[in-house]
């Protein structure tokens, strides 16, 4: 009998599954290690505070000479956000097509890591030797031009890498999804396939994105006055769109709000958005042009707050107001958790007495989406014919959702692996199954601090924002068993105080009490006499109030 | 010429217009004031802490004499959950039909109001006479059983308040709409119509509550083992044909859940749930049942973190756990906000080997919703024919749409009023006008709290939320010129400490030195050196972490 070899291929992911955003995964054999993406995600409701979240990648720099590079499928936050953290903890190349390199240089620029970092440009016709692993690509249909989808040959056989996609059969600037080099992929046999679950849980297909197009040449003839079109700023086919009615409708088109701005400035740079000479006016010329003469594309699809939409909805643009019978489009779905603030916005714009065209795209014709329904997710499944199938990129819903769909087209049950961030999937002699866990989580980054803010720090935050805090601070003279000053009782975000001035006396006098009571009694350790204070004065409030202020007492001693 | 009077109509709501929820609209003709409903309001996302919001009541208790009673459409919360608040303050008769009372006489019970109270029973048949103003009413179908609308007539015309509304052509229980008396209310003429706004936005007709019926038998038959139903304690059509479902299928029902038990229990008393003996079953008596013969009716759609369903979810329900196999039904449609809450319970429930079945009601088919769509609020408005037209119940933008609907059957554009809470709509001689605003607001309650929680405090709280705070306390000696003790700093929900030793203690320095500097420079006021200490240490903090904490300074004198 031959000697069977210990090599092993492993698959797992670092961040993207059981949540939308911070995409990382990890392929490995032997000593070889190739990550697919590194994506950020935006902080959930309870992260109090927090800006943006990373994957925690641990394994990656404790294995850091065996990782052989970070391959890039498109250029949206959530696969390129996270590198500027990531390749300062780990100096590896980074693989991208030419757009998805303009949008992460830019980013590292920002960061001031472009000196240090190793860029390394493809198309969908580079092979990658990354040691024991061959990287092919194949172009996908997204929401960003130069998306690709990532075949790793290894010598346990193909792992495919789906990145995000859709398949539109009319796409904007005939960037069609390669077909023939999907299907030619799955002819020679795939082993394992990892593929996009954003809309496992959408029956049919998603609609093209030329359908849009067609809806806001429509609306741009028909409108008597400016038009503004808010989507996001990473929507380059949008964008192209929005050109093109424009120039179809000979109107002019402003650019507002940051990240649109930059954008649009690396996409026309490099090739990717086609601009007529002399369509672009600054938001200062607006008020200078006809009214039926504008188009404004702006960012703030989603309500945020600080956005160029969300200012102008609530008049506070330093460049550009929106006047009685404007029309506003708001080409995009509300990211779950964002129809509130989405429905703030569209209720200011009405206010001011413009014309707005929202909702879910089937309804207001101006948005699909970038990711592929059921009937798409079926036919990539087709095409590849993975012995393995691995679900990424979603909600564990929607991991579970496609992992029917893809039962559905003949998957065997048993191969099909629903994972979370750190399960490994370990393929050896052409046999997969679970492996042991490698270490996995969200990295919380607020303002400078990468990691600083952890569970108790949240959790305080939360306490905190519930009912406030008492500051209760107090002198004594232990030596004399007495209270020196105080104690002051300082509230924050508790009760208004000028209205509370009986329960804050009080709440006084308890504290007095308490402490001459166990001074009395000769409890004078500060930790004791601490909880004491905290315990009667958090009974008194919540007998008051039914609140449960943090408390903190701080005990001077002369 | 005749004399005229100065003797007006005036419309206005202290609630329910520009939000969903707390609805409370006034109706005063001369010296009498009707009101319709008393609802509350869940918190919006930035009232931090707050437990429920009610309308600001000042108009109604500064003119207190002229109230003649609470006309009360339907037992929903943002239409009966203000009353124990309310009728602390004005206490005036309330007016409602059997479910209706039966549902806020536990509501008072529990508020220790149910003696000091008038409550008035009515019927769709009944006559008021309040003073100038006659109030008549109509049945309606909406999503909990005798649900009302009022017509009042008043010396300048017919005010008609719909109530939350849909035509159901279908009914549960046979609970017809009365149809021919609002045409008759129609024929009579109406001066104005205030109609349910919920969904202007969408088109065609909403789905019959029987179609849910027929979907949660077919569940129920196909379910191999137990089948855990989700929805609105308040949603009394969907329990009955939950039981009834359960009777067809030979299956028991077992209710978990505070609010569900209540409600289950009052509207069967009141004769307004059939449940056939024997049906219900204990919590605890399911694990002994065969898993095919067992239904539990839960609270919990919305995901909320403390409901039965999330509990079960999480597995730390105290009677009731999934098992592998068990189907799911989440028959209710997230209320903006909840979206993220119901995903994550969806998960939970699939990662406990769960069959769930979610989604909007157009694709899970186990839910329709209460209120009318756009063709049933234009056949409303052409029953009903009226003058004038003010769209209520509901965000500006469905209002906005509402008038658009309005509009289209032919009300004059002039005589549709979007109004804002506290805009009054006055009458006089057949004319209608913008009239002056009235007192109008939200009531924030917290805890035992009514109104105690005003923007300072959540300012305060969003603040603390968001980067924590720093207390810093020193003893100074103001004679000799010097600290006595400290500065002592303690952070809560900024970083952790442990990790932020040498940032702390830079912190230290730079609070010592700068009140060494102030002390020497003879500044010894205490607000004064608060400020500089804030200033300086704010701004190192700053510039360290990009974060900007609460800071407290706390100076101490002995």
């Amino acid at each position: 009998m031959s000697k069977k070899s210990n090599d092993k291929l492993v698959v797992f992911a670092l961040g993207g599954v059981g949540e939308i955003g911070k995409n990382m995964y990890v392929i490995q054999y032997a000593n070889d290690i190739v990550v697919v993406d590194s994506g950020l995600k935006f902080p959930e409701e309870d992260m109090l505070g927090v800006d943006i979240v990373i994957p925690d990648i641990s394994y990656l720099t404790e294995n850091r000479d065996k990782v052989r590079g970070i391959l890039v499928t498109h250029g949206h936050e959530d696969h390129i956000g996270g590198l500027p953290y990531v390749l300062r903890q780990l100096n590896v190349p980074v693989y991208g097509t030419k757009l998805t390199l303009g949008l992460i240089e830019s980013k590292l620029k920002e960061a001031n890591l472009l000196g240090d970092t190793k860029r390394i440009l493809i198309n969908a016709d580079s092979v990658l030797d990354l040691g024991t692993i061959k990287a092919t690509f194949f172009k996908t249909n997204h929401s960003i031009p130069d998306s690709v989808g990532v075949a790793l040959e290894t010598p346990e056989g193909t792992v495919v890498h789906t990145g995000d996609f859709k398949f539109d059969q009319t796409p904007v600037n005939d960037q069609y999804a390669d077909l023939h080099r999907m299907a030619e992929i799955g002819s020679k046999g795939v082993l394992m396939l990892l593929s996009d679950s954003t809309n496992a849980e959408r029956p049919g297909f998603t609609g093209s994105e030329k359908s849009v197009g067609v809806e806001l040449e429509d609306v741009f003839r028909k409108a008597k006055q400016r038009v503004v079109v808010a989507t996001f700023a990473s929507n380059i086919h949008r964008i192209q769109q929005v050109i093109d009615a424009a120039e179809a409708t000979r109107r002019k088109v402003t650019v507002i709000g940051r990240s649109m701005v930059n954008v649009v400035s690396i996409a026309s740079e490099l090739g990717y958005l086609r601009i007529p000479d002399g369509m672009l006016i600054e938001p200062e010329e607006v008020n200078r042009m006809a009214a039926d003469r504008v188009v404004i594309l702006s960012t703030g699809s989603q309500g945020e707050p600080m956005s160029a939409l969300t200012r102008m909805a609530r008049s506070t643009h330093r460049k550009v107001d929106i006047l009685p019978g404007d029309t506003v489009i708001i080409a995009a779905t509300p990211i779950p958790g964002n129809e509130k603030y989405v429905g703030r916005t569209v209720d200011e714009l009405f206010r001011l007495g413009a014309h707005v065209i929202y909702g879910p795209g089937s309804v207001s014709g101006v948005h699909v989406s970038g990711h592929g329904s059921q009937e798409e997710l079926k036919l990539m499944l087709n095409l590849m014919r993975p012995k393995y199938f691995v679900p990424i990129h979603g909600e564990y819903r929607m991991l579970r959702q496609h992992g029917v769909l893809a039962e559905s087209v003949g998957v065997e049950k048993e191969n099909i692996f629903i994972i979370d961030n750190g399960d490994t999937v370990e393929v050896q002699n052409g046999t997969a199954r679970k492996g042991s866990k490698v270490q996995a989580g969200n990295i919380l980054i607020d303002g400078l601090g990468v990691g600083d803010v952890g569970n108790i720090v949240l959790r305080d935050r939360k306490l905190l924002s519930q009912d406030g805090i008492l500051v209760v601070v107090v002198t004594l003279s232990k030596q004399e068993g007495n209270i020196l000053s105080g104690p002051d009782i300082i509230s924050r975000g508790f009760v208004y105080v000028r209205e509370s001035e009986g329960l804050l006396d009080e709440a006084n006098r308890i504290v007095t009490s308490t402490l001459n009571r166990l001074m009395n009694e000769n409890v004078n350790e500060w930790a004791s006499l601490k909880t004491h204070v905290k315990d009667a004065l958090g009974r008194f409030l919540y007998e008051q109030t039914r609140r449960r202020p943090m408390i903190l007492p701080i005990i001077m001693e002369v």
